[in-house]
């Protein structure tokens, strides 16, 4: 229960087992075909660009801006946490030029801020910011901020790595241009996949570039050849085979359930954890209404020894919590309830071990 | 027996299925540190900056060139495939110079040709080739290919991801700077892995760089921090956890069975796969002074219809040979002997299916 791989559901792990196709063999290509379309589902979008990288979502968030930044693009970054700071660093390694809103770790981005940095540049080519920081435990007000891109005729980048199948998430309804997520957060799905969607505008953007995408591995143009439309294929890389078939079982669950039942699910399961939590007297740090139910961060009380009380978590009750990251270190802890960990039985069991270990 | 994937080992697919550990795990920590001392030994290096890269063979080149190349930096690339090309996309990508030396597909690299190239330019920082030629079936001379790149004070960066595990690599012996490879040949593991290793002398020129690595994903300076020694992990991306699984029992298993004897066992199958390939009447493309026993590429006799005959093997034999790439395609198949399908069962299969199918 910790911020992620969370637990993989027994039934992908069944799946990544079963015997290694070749990468253009006709019923791999059918299930790249199906796992497109259960991609599309679960982004909720049409993107007709819509697929997973062949890596982490790390690689993911890099192949969002190699794509659509090129040298001297103004790009600009919401920062209220450790994936905004890494947000920043692709801009500039693509040659652009980052300009930032910061807020406070734990508060949500300030979409004042935001509007008055896009109204003094009318330069800036792209928003980008993170859903749902798995750092802080905050969700970004991911509608708003993709109103306000538009607004101001910028293309958004939007890391769903924590928010994709835990929150509400609507690509084509909130006019996202480009999307990352990963595979080992709400999707319960093994790590080393992330999914990427653009829309139709970023595709024109991407083909009609001054310059090569600094990347040939992570560069949609040639992707695209391998994960298009239609029965022929060009070889790019080899696709990791198993992954993929872990990635279509994961989305495959996902649909069964229903996206939005989903979504309830991590929304029923953060109350019970809460009010739990509530009765042990911890405290949780963000602010209900914009607090991540699948990442429930919680401010250790004074006097109690961060490190042992995690250590006897894991040692006695076979149950990992994460660490708080960066400035929040030694402050806080960060309990996951995503995707298949997300169920009462695991609840129960959190609170009963914090109970004995906090006695 | 195309051209990889190569069947995956049993074996591995089990260890892919077992449940996920999170990727800064003190188990997992000591898996890393195991799979990394296993590597050390497939490629015969004692490199300290040795590890799995956590995406496919074609992020394993791109890492090995943003590391090493600066814009305006000049690489020698020798081209004698589809490998070689995509090597000057990448340094081209990075901002470098790509000279090239070009020799006719199906032959070895001309040594006296890349001689001449350096002596030249004496300014040349890297000279880069292709170990074992997927496309072609071509063994390029490494070992004297890396005597002139430190004669000429160049580094060395060599494409290994067809020839670790199936003929002679030897990377500290060859003082080779930076190498890459695949899990997906002959090592018989799942693809999208993909293994480096980088020299003490290439470790430094990385960091001395004038520039950031233009790749975050990929930047060894900060991988070091999650791979590097001792028990202190600074998170940089989350692992493929189960992928890694499978690369450990990949490697495991090639240091049960020996690294010479893995080569002895190629070597062999292919003599064996030769003769009966010539009492066919067919005939192999290479020069046996440099024909890799890996890959085998045989010319398509004349009036025989390519296609169908694949089709015809895959359908009714339930066997899949390589078509020829680029210039070489409708000219040659091109067949496996890789790794855990490189058996005597599979080449009776093989000939016998071939014998039917063109009688």
């Amino acid at each position: 229960m910790g911020p992620g791989p969370s637990d993989v559901n027994p039934r992908i792990l069944n799946a990544m087992a079963r015997p290694t196709l070749g990468h253009l063999d006709p019923l791999f290509i059918e299930l790249m075909d199906q796992t497109k379309q259960l991609l599309q589902y679960a982004f909720k979008t049409e993107n007709a660009l819509t697929m997973p990288i062949s890596a982490p979502g790390s690689a993911g968030m890099e192949a969002c801006f190699v794509n659509l930044v090129e040298p001297g693009d103004k790009v600009l970054v919401c920062i209220n946490g450790v994936f905004g700071n890494r947000m920043v660093e692709n801009v500039e390694r693509c040659g652009g030029e980052a300009l930032t809103v910061n807020n406070i770790w734990g508060e949500q981005t300030d979409l004042n801020a935001v509007e008055d940095t896009l109204k003094a540049n009318p330069d800036i080519k792209v928003l980008a910011f993170v859903h749902a920081e798995t750092s802080t435990g905050v969700r970004n007000d991911a509608k708003a901020l993709c109103e306000l891109a538009r607004k101001y005729d910028c293309l958004s980048i939007v890391d769903a790595v924590t928010s994709l199948g835990g929150i509400e998430l609507d690509v084509d309804g909130w006019g996202i241009d480009a999307i990352y997520s990963g595979s080992q957060k709400c999707l319960s799905c093994v790590p080393g996949i992330s999914p990427v969607s653009f829309s139709d505008k970023a595709v024109s953007v991407i083909q009609n570039r001054k310059t090569k995408v600094q990347s040939w591995f992570l560069d949609m143009n040639l992707i695209v050849g391998y994960w298009g439309q239609g029965a022929k294929r060009a070889y790019h890389h080899t696709a990791p085979v198993n992954s993929m078939y872990a990635m279509y079982e994961a989305l495959l669950i996902l649909k069964e359930e229903g996206l939005e039942n989903a979504w309830q699910r991590h929304a029923l399961s953060h109350e019970k954890l809460a009010h739990g939590l509530s009765e042990l007297g911890l405290e949780l740090t963000v602010d209900s209404a914009y607090r991540l139910p699948q990442l429930n961060v919680v401010k250790i009380p004074d006097g109690v020894d961060d490190a042992a009380v995690r250590k006897q978590l894991l040692e006695d009750f076979n149950l990992e919590i994460g660490a708080g990251l960066g400035d929040h270190a030694g402050k806080v802890w960060r309990i996951g309830l995503m995707g298949y960990a997300c169920k009462p039985r695991n609840i129960d069991h959190c609170l009963a071990a914090l109970r004995t270990v906090l006695k």
